[in-house]
């Protein structure tokens, strides 16, 4: 029997508690970097010595400031290697990571990882293999780089009913969005230049349409309701269509726009419970907390009916502060295996439906180039009216070739606000719809 | 044998954990209150159900809405009792609270409790008890009610070395200063005010003194730095020499006036550690993240070497968002209970010593009246230059009988800017110091 893979949680004593790490990208190259800095620290918080035993890359011949004897690029032995007790996951994807994980919890190590894509599909899958291997799978690093929110969320929160989940989780589309808003320039132009400075990668997608924000929404709001939710089950939109005169706009309403993960309980008219999650831009008052989270900057507001509004604010990316949360996930699953005992796993008894867009409360704001000539706001008007959507503002900008209507609503159902917006595109006064967003954080 | 002592942590198996209240004050009766509302829940996420068995207080004669067979004045005999697993301490103070809790420890309950007093001075003793009976001892809703900070400190940044801790962690004295801020009112006048409002308790001195934020300060300072950190390190300083005109003089400097928890780790010259722990009212930037924490509301900044500057914010007193820390406790504790496990106890490997007030570097503020005569500036920088103190800011305001001057400088040992004030206050030119505060949230 592997002497780490005990049923009992009995102690282990002080026996030293070995450690493989797949992936040496920012993050891993960091949590080794600390580990090794920090190892008396972490002995002494643990209760016995941490040991590396091996690293897993995928190309053996870079360099990378490790004994050559601890690197390999057979990660599917080193992670059931009897002398390994937790294998920390810093690969990213899902394959062959999910396989990796997957293989170390049936051989009873306990698995950090910080991989949000994974956990938005598989937290299931893998949660019922640590479940069974009574080990540990820690993920704080998943959400919001080094800002605690997962254990927060998971255990502080235990004894109090979540209602909302709001945060900025994205710090590439949150660099973007801060930068347009500051400058004045358009998002092309604006990407182009989080590319030059290290914030967008070369394939921008997962950041900039939504997913990898979606995959957090999922992740987060599991948590927050007690219910699995996976990344196919959060509505996304990405911020590739905000353009420079939104920000402009949205400043003449008192607010910004931020690319937001929204978590929702919603409470249907019969008293019945469900849950929202969805991605999308959306104007926020400049008053709102998550207003002022700029840059890299990320923040979750957390919404209880005990507790009332917390909010969670910090660096969201980057080497340093994610393996922060990936050692404090570390040490605890390092005091877990000397001491018995595991963290909570998974809790999904709620088993909450999910709400589609359609039924979900929202605000519009939609611009739009209008026909300069008298009765096309009544027109407008109408069609909001119509579908029971009432206006909260309309300003008429420009004149002529160049008049826009810019309007914001009263909170209606998303259906029929999307429904205003396709009677619009068909009215021959309106001669373009050139925006729609939402606007959240406000009460109305 | 007590079945629910089991030292081996293994499972006790559905059967129902029973649970003890001692007091039935605000958050007594909002804990209670919630634990039927959210039975259904509590169940499920503990994995079995949670039955209160008792609930201890001073007077039986007080209706209190709870069934009373459940009621008892005698809490010794509750918490030792066969079918109660968790005991649930709100009385607050130190006697006989400490006694009760220890023998609920001993009796192996695991114990929650809100009692920063009490851990301020002797969560050594009870952390000892509970790993001699291998119990849970959890105190999330100790410092800043709702808001997660204990578990994040103690956990989320377990692998991460934390520089520094600053909070404003007394609602009370945030409300009075905050106040004092808005209107320009006086101390006293303010006061009165929050007593009438129900934010100052009849005898506020444990608020207004900073005794509760010292004993806050020794709690986060003692998990931030696994340093065993009581009351009796935290240097302290209440805000009842705040005046208005500080406030006034403060917004002139483009700052505000907040009294704040401090837990810094100070590097010495020669490389040696130590740990600062204080409390006093401190002018902090507009700019600064919790400059902007009014009212009722706690906010803590935590500073940590890997993970950058991380802000948690939320109510930090009252019953309901206090229930839900304890509740919170309450799921984990319970959990522990049915899975077999502990959380972490107390780390105080680290052993640093405490570094004086004298010792630590700090900025001040300093308001006087002087004589209106030529010279007097030049007189007073001497004071303080002599002394290696260098001014950062001078003002000079009214004339005649009202000449002031206010002066802030860089920052200094604290014994060189306590000493430079003593000299001011025996010059001829200097009439009367009026108010000495102290800076933080700056660089210089």
């Amino acid at each position: 029997m592997n002497p780490t893979h005990d049923p009992t949680g009995a102690s282990t004593g002080g026996r030293p508690i070995g450690l493989a790490v797949l992936g040496m990208g920012n993050v891993g190259t960091e949590v080794v970097r600390i580990f090794d800095e920090s190892a008396d620290d972490l002995r002494a918080r643990v209760g016995a010595p941490l040991e590396l035993r091996g690293v897993a890359v995928r190309d053996l011949t870079r360099a990378r400031g490790i004994a050559a004897e601890l690197l390999t690029d057979d990660a599917e032995s080193l992670v059931t290697r009897d002398d390994v007790d937790i294998v920390v996951e810093l690969m990213g994807g899902i394959d062959p990571a999910r396989g990796l994980i997957r293989a170390a919890l049936e051989s009873g190590k306990s698995v950090v990882t910080a991989n949000k894509a994974l956990l938005a599909e598989y937290t299931g899958e893998l949660a019922t293999a640590a479940a069974d291997a009574k080990v540990d799978l820690y993920f704080e690093a998943a959400v919001a780089g080094a800002i605690p929110v997962i254990r927060p969320l998971m255990q502080s929160l235990a004894g109090d009913t979540v209602e909302r989940v709001a945060g900025i989780v994205n710090g590439t589309t949150n660099f973007i969005l801060s930068a347009m808003d500051e400058t004045g320039a358009d998002y092309a132009e604006t990407l182009a230049e989080a590319g030059r400075l290290g914030y967008a990668e070369a394939d921008p997608t997962a950041d900039v349409e939504g997913y990898d924000a979606a995959a957090k929404a999922a992740i987060l709001a599991s948590i927050a309701f007690h219910t699995r939710i996976t990344a196919a089950d959060v509505f996304r939109e990405g911020i590739s269509s905000v353009t420079a005169a939104d920000l402009v706009a949205a400043r003449k309403f008192d607010c910004t726009v931020k690319l937001l993960s929204i978590c929702e309980r919603i409470r249907d008219a019969d008293g019945k419970q469900r849950v929202s999650a969805r991605v999308y831009p959306a104007l926020i008052p400049l008053s709102h907390p998550l207003a002022t989270v700029n840059g890299a900057f990320n923040a979750v507001v957390v919404e209880a009916r005990s507790a009332g509004r917390l909010m969670f604010y910090g660096q969201g990316a980057g080497g340093a502060p994610t393996a922060s949360a990936v050692l404090g996930d570390l040490v605890m699953a390092a005091r877990n295996k000397v001491h018995g005992g595991r963290g909570p796993l998974e809790s999904t008894y709620a088993k909450l439906p999910v709400a589609p867009i359609d039924d979900v409360t929202t605000r519009y704001y939609v611009s739009m180039r209008v026909a300069d000539r008298p009765g096309v706001l009544a027109q407008i008007a109408n069609e909001f009216s119509k579908r029971s959507v009432s206006l909260a503002a309309v300003r008429q900008e420009g004149a002529g070739d160049d008049a826009r209507l810019i309007v914001v609503t009263h909170r209606a159902p998303d259906r029929a606000q999307s429904e205003c917006v396709a009677a619009l595109k068909d009215m021959d006064a309106v001669l373009m719809v050139s925006s729609v967003l939402r606007m959240e954080g406000t009460d109305d």
